[in-house]
């Protein structure tokens, strides 16, 4: 099935890998091994395509373009792949991870060599306040990291939720929607809104990504269903199975010790399953892409305009 | 005993430290104690002290100075917390390392903060030169090891060592050395006689640092002695040795296998330890820093040159 928003810019996103690739060159050739096995697991380039969707609209000249597009989808990459390590992931969209295939050393070091890249690429923007944004949010993202790390099988409130998937998510798709504005010199009135159209559609794709954990099969996410709540994190759909079932015999336990037990993890999974909290989570997700497609009204009518709408609605109709 | 060139700079280096601990202000309040620590664990802060030196030289405004190595000083610290992981080393100097007190994914975690806010305070330099120059380093810091860790255990040409040292310890004195007269658009000339500098000192530091390894007490460096060669790294007092003993039993058996064998290590530790190797080590050292130093030539004589001077000496005679 094609999907018009992504190849609306098809050709650009190829520019972006091909850059990503080339970063490697004249370094050890296991960086370059490590990229290409990156890259080839896939991934929907959901960022770059924002990035590289919005700099059309905006007029900005191509290399340009290509160039922070990449910066970006090359700090998520580096980020997945600390991640990965640190969660100790086998796989990611059914594909090997680089920890399940490197020591972790090597693991550790290939993610800092993107970090450098994406910070080289960004430096290329020429524009010190997309540099600014770019770095901040690496820091938001890596906080909020350590964050979750350090209050891993507490409880977790609604806000903490929110707080949380904002530096793990949505921080980033802020920095895809307005990086083409801030090299472009736009209007603040612009970055704004364009920051609201990376905002909303990030809460709303780590949202949903976090009832695919509950209702995807598992060979199409890729991992086990219930993952998070397995590994300890509480996301949406717990928070509101816990707010509908105040008197559930679970909640009471969990509540009353503050933390998770292993021995309940798979009731819980199945409870939540079964429960309106999956619906209502989508409510909420769904809620989040008006919010992001509002932002776009004052933008003119065109071709990306009508793709970036197009996106919007396919996170949340996404089943990966 | 006070070090002249150190004291000149005393303050800034203050300056230095409290700006590296406020960047994990509004920040996990874990971030804000690991990077205490990492301060409190000491260091010589030798790569900030070359860059302020020869900013005071130069006549860079000090708020830009001290942003600049804070960056410098902070780009060291991340690459240090994910090599102590790397090596599984307890301690640095002494002192426990982060990865001895917190588990592998907070460490690495944390050396990705360090490199987030360090790449934060290179934008805030505003020149685009300087950031680019970041960037490249840190490339060519992680390339490095990233050879070094594939190449562990495997027979160490003199071509390699010195490629080896470059990446690791000369690049990151360079951009110590160049990043005021970068910042201040210095001519062309005068950079290349800074990077001259930055290259001779640094690449003497860790020749020293290699002998040191060697000739250190355990209790001094922190940890055994050999403790390189023990984790198959080959380091220029054992290529020394290795052309000094073509006929050496040793020496013959590990290069007709192609690789150190752990029988072998302690005899030939003790061996080295014997060898004029060491001796013609340090002579190698001082050659670096004799043509580091005639770098300075073309600069004025004045207090800062005369600690730049001092600070290459220094580098040769440390016992740390």
């Amino acid at each position: 099935m094609a999907i018009s928003f992504f190849t609306y810019v098809q050709d650009e996103i190829t520019q972006v890998e091909n850059l990503i690739v080339s970063q490697a060159e004249g370094n050890d050739p296991d960086i370059s091994a490590a990229l290409r096995v990156l890259l080839e697991a896939g991934g929907k380039r959901i960022r770059p395509t924002i990035t590289l969707l919005i700099g059309k609209m905006l007029g900005v000249p191509n290399n340009k373009l290509v160039t922070i597009a990449a910066a970006i989808e090359m700090l998520h990459n580096a980020t997945l792949v600390h991640d990965d390590l640190i969660d100790g992931s086998l796989l990611r969209r059914g594909m090997p991870t680089l920890n399940s295939q490197w020591a972790p050393g090597a693991t550790v070091l290939t993610g800092d060599f993107i970090f450098a890249r994406a910070a080289y690429l960004a430096v290329e923007s020429e524009s010190t306040r997309f540099m600014k944004v770019f770095a901040q949010t690496l820091t938001t993202i890596v906080n909020g990291e350590i964050t979750q790390l350090f209050a891993n099988h507490s409880i977790t409130t609604r806000a903490d939720y929110f707080h949380r998937i904002y530096s793990k998510t949505a921080s980033l798709f802020e920095t895809s929607a307005t990086a083409a504005g801030i090299i472009n010199l736009e209007d603040e009135e612009t970055i704004e809104d364009l920051r609201k159209y990376g905002y909303g559609i990030g809460m709303a794709f780590q949202i949903v990504d976090d009832i695919l954990d509950f209702t995807g099969e598992q060979a199409t996410v890729g991992k086990p269903v219930g993952s998070d709540l397995r590994q300890g994190l509480i996301t949406l759909p717990v928070i509101n199975f816990f707010e509908l079932n105040p008197d559930n015999t679970i909640v009471n336990e969990i509540f009353a010790t503050n933390s998770l037990n292993d021995e309940y993890t798979q009731k819980l999974i199945d409870a939540v399953r079964d429960s309106p909290a999956i619906h209502n989570a989508f409510d909420e997700a769904c809620k989040y892409i008006q919010d992001g497609v509002a932002g776009l009204s004052n933008l003119p009518d065109n071709q990306e305009k009508q793709a970036l709408i197009e996106l919007a609605e396919y996170i949340i109709n996404r089943k990966l």
